[in-house]
């Protein structure tokens, strides 16, 4: 671990762009995942406030041999955890900011306690977590390649998946398969708990896996990921064990169809909620509108979940450098499910798809 | 996964108690980890609402077939997430509870988003983060015979680390082992991600494992947990590698005392700040009292870090139930670190220790 994140000190520099034209004084940060992202440090208490002219990280005597190593561009400053509150005080009061950003995703009693901390300075706290959300939104060169590389582990772990699946092997047994080969294959771990769904269970989106064994005829799908330097993938096949049950082959071709159509349907500027209903739509035609009971996909980075989202209720647009997923399925209670996921990074003219494991119809011998 | 989590029925009505008995009308609970504990439901998205006569656990698409399975207590209803809204206004317009609680650990913009959610009931949003906090803080049997079966996998991943551990093996191969362990002997995995501490890097009380080989001489710490049905255990014991420096020997035998000195001071009743105390006042006398820089424990349950937590500023009480860790350290910079830490159930005249790890300073063969 500890590898620094790349580039942190451009990262604080457009955070500050931001604070500025939002007429905000500073913004204090406090989430792990944000801090980490604008500063390198990735431990697990720190608050970063940035202001309009400098920054400031201060992290507890458990970090005080590591910090400065990972933090390139803020000033850091040590203190023993049950003395922060004094340090808060007096930073704050010193500052005398008078209109001071937050996280909005931070838990309420936090705010109301930097509510409590802040005072001194008589400022004003304002809900501002657009302000990193959007900059994290927006990948750069080094997180695209992170990210890309975290998807190259995820192809390689679908592919053990996919050797090592025979009638009668445990889903149990593939799921913890699944989660060595994140290692070993260079990761840092899973991004999320694979999901490994077979025959009847695959029609439970986030299917937990069991003791059930494959069978020939079933169809399995594989949904699992990779952390590299802190960033995530996101993956999700659908193959079927030994032979096809025909009924599946229209469910796997419609799903198809309706994935490819999603990809077309990306570019930058392209409202999210139509590259749903790209997908959508083909669903619903072959009427399975119904048995397709979630979005199109989401945003990835630092977290398997960021925005933005591809929904049917989504009111945003896709931006140049955005991460996305793009997972349309069909779940069929009882019968099964199929879904067919890639990771994609937007671009001017459509996207550049990141995933490469096959989306063949695949029969996996028995 | 997916076995369900034990007795929920009694923890809603023992909230309830506590809704009826804080003058509230109902209590929304978001928080997945607090769904799971009062409910069974172990997905990732589902509200619970309880009011003084009824539960109501609402989820998506996603968990159609397999809610209902995994809650016992609680009405199911399944909406689609883009319109959990509507479902939300109609439910508390119809309601009309006026005085309705939340969880003060919610994000703050999920507060503002349920607001805006509950604003036809016309009530009154009320902070009641520690009703369920309470409830969790006291562990029942079921509880604790979890978290007992958890310290157990973490004792076994101890000794495979230490049975592998050899000069020339890298502290990262070792956190790998570790990891591997969680599973191997029956854990859903890690509790958190372990440590692997050797020669100087032991003084930084958070290190991640690097590529540093163990040398003889070292004192290695190992600090890590296995998750058993959701629950968490945490283990921390220091050998040392080879041969036995003798200016550790002062350090680790120092750091035994204060522990022993901490578990000792346990029992239902005790201020948690006097338990820190007890650990701190015999490292302090020793002359090492600045090189102890983190509390002295914290609670253990579903999360890793609860309540109570044993430090100096803490002004909590322990109670028969609590789960805590007792885990002194003295770190010096430069040179090396010790930790020893347990986990144990509070009791009325004590304490019972679940983890079964010789604490005796311990030379590993090199």
């Amino acid at each position: 671990m500890a590898k620094s994140t790349p580039k942190p000190i451009s990262r604080i520099a457009r955070l500050r762009r931001e604070i500025k034209s939002a007429g905000l004084d500073a913004l204090v940060v406090i989430q792990p995942v944000n801090v980490r992202y604008l500063s390198g440090f990735s431990g697990s208490y720190a608050v970063l406030v940035v202001d309009t002219s400098s920054a400031t990280l201060i992290t507890d005597g458990r970090y005080a041999e590591i910090a400065e190593g990972m933090v390139s561009d803020a000033k850091v400053m040590v203190q023993p955890l049950i003395k922060v509150d004094d340090w808060f005080r007096d930073f704050f009061s010193e500052r005398g900011y008078k209109s001071l950003g937050f996280e909005g995703t931070l838990a309420w009693d936090e705010v109301e306690r930097l509510k409590k901390r802040t005072r001194p300075s008589k400022g004003r706290l304002v809900e501002s977590a657009s302000l990193i959300t959007q900059l994290r939104r927006v990948k750069d060169e080094d997180e695209i390649k992170a990210i890309a590389r975290a998807a190259r582990i995820a192809d390689a772990m679908m592919e053990a998946a996919q050797t090592a699946a025979r009638p009668g092997t445990p889903e149990l047994e593939l799921s913890q398969l699944i989660r060595r080969a994140a290692e070993d294959f260079g990761g840092e771990g899973e991004s999320f708990d694979n999901i490994v769904a077979s025959g009847p269970n695959a029609s439970r989106p986030h299917h937990h896996p069991q003791k059930r064994k494959l069978r020939a005829g079933d169809m399995i799908t594989f949904d699992l990921g990779a952390r590299w330097n802190g960033y995530c993938s996101d993956l999700t096949r659908t193959p079927a064990l030994g032979r096809l049950d025909p009924k599946f082959e229209k469910i796997y071709t419609t799903c198809l169809r309706a994935q490819e159509a999603a990809l077309k349907a990306i570019r930058a500027g392209a409202a999210c909620r139509d590259v749903d209903s790209a997908a959508r739509e083909i669903i619903s035609e072959a009427g399975y509108g119904s048995y397709f009971n979630h979005g199109t996909g989401h945003g990835v980075g630092l977290e398997i979940h960021e925005g933005p989202r591809l929904n049917a209720v989504s009111e945003e647009t896709l931006q140049s450098g955005n991460v996305v997923t793009v997972e349309p399925g069909i779940y069929i209670p009882g019968f099964g499910g199929v879904r067919i996921e890639d990771l994609v990074v937007v671009t001017d003219k459509g996207c550049r798809v990141l995933s490469k494991s096959s989306k063949t119809l695949t029969i996996l011998p028995a």
